[in-house]
């Protein structure tokens, strides 16, 4: 069975909610498991001196014209939600704690969280926010508030920044295929041009 | 006739060389004009505080594999000239002085720059090297080298620098097709199919 295709994704990147209604698409299609890999790219941004986009002029305005236009071409509903940016922490963290038990499980999660922000606007910076969403997938809300002040998860969400920075994930989608870097939602299609073909 | 699709560049832009030979070939598929606009890139970082893209930790290793990749899948040679960045003021006066009189032989000139630059790793940042280059196209070095003098031409890259900054334009390729701006060597198949369809 081929290597698994890595998804860095933020949780507050626009361009991430996109990618993550492809990336399965894509994984079925090739017949090869994706691993989804929140990330903070605040983290990140430290190292390559990078501005919140919607915040640099011009290309801000750009990019939220380009992300309205991208989600119609996909036909999923998309909005900024208020605040923005917004803190990924608690959500990722949920992400992971569940990722240990049941990556399937993880994954339904990390969709609606991502469709309550961007699908539907709603405020999912707050650990109550994200107990709320888990507990529309069964999951107990105290159980996940709990979980994210458990210093094993915390530690668990450092350390995948961390090898999401040495791998050279600098940006929101990034996939890894075959340790072949593609960032950006304009690259899926090379991304997965590039692991059906071997690469060119 | 369709109105004509504005291509804007910086000619010191990999990405900028590597739409260079595409997008002609989008106008023939499209039955549309396409209208060359080298531009500075360097006014507009000051605008958006954006560095040179490969002296950007993680994104500038990023950015270089992806510009080799990205001209293997296209099939043109492809390296990094030194000195890099350079200036593209030359290039850029020499295709305006040229436009004036002959928009096809501008574009002619403006390939076998990019060709000279990305394609043999030249150095095109002075005047003798754009003259010795127009040369090859049956233009006089002399009358060149003193157009790139003239306070008229000087004029003209200013007030075509300002005017693609009034347009919103930042970046290096950047198409506008009836007004709608797509920035990026990855979105020219997106520019392209919003021609062919009158957007969505």
């Amino acid at each position: 069975m081929p290597a698994a295709i890595e998804f860095y994704f933020d949780f507050s990147s626009p361009y991430g909610y996109l990618a993550a209604q492809e990336v399965e698409g894509i994984g079925r299609r090739l017949g090869r498991e994706i691993v989804w890999k929140p990330f903070l790219l605040g983290a990140v941004f430290k190292t390559t001196g990078a501005a919140p986009l919607l915040e640099i002029p011009l290309k801000g305005d750009y990019a939220r014209r380009d992300m309205d236009r991208s989600a119609r071409r996909i036909g999923v509903p998309f909005q900024i939600p208020q605040p923005f940016p917004f803190s990924a922490v608690p959500a990722a963290r949920a992400f992971y704690w569940l990722a240990e038990r049941d990556t399937i499980a993880a994954k339904d999660l990390a969709m609606s969280l991502y469709h309550a922000a961007f699908g539907q606007g709603h405020d999912i910076s707050t650990p109550d926010a994200v107990a709320k969403t888990a507990a529309m997938h069964g999951h107990d809300p105290g159980e996940v508030r709990a979980a994210l002040d458990d210093p094993a998860v915390k530690q668990r969400l450092k350390d995948e920044v961390q090898a999401a920075q040495t791998k050279g994930v600098f940006g929101s989608p990034f996939l890894r295929v075959d340790g072949e870097p593609f960032w950006g939602h304009d690259r899926l299609a090379d991304a997965e041009a590039w692991a059906e073909t071997g690469g060119w």
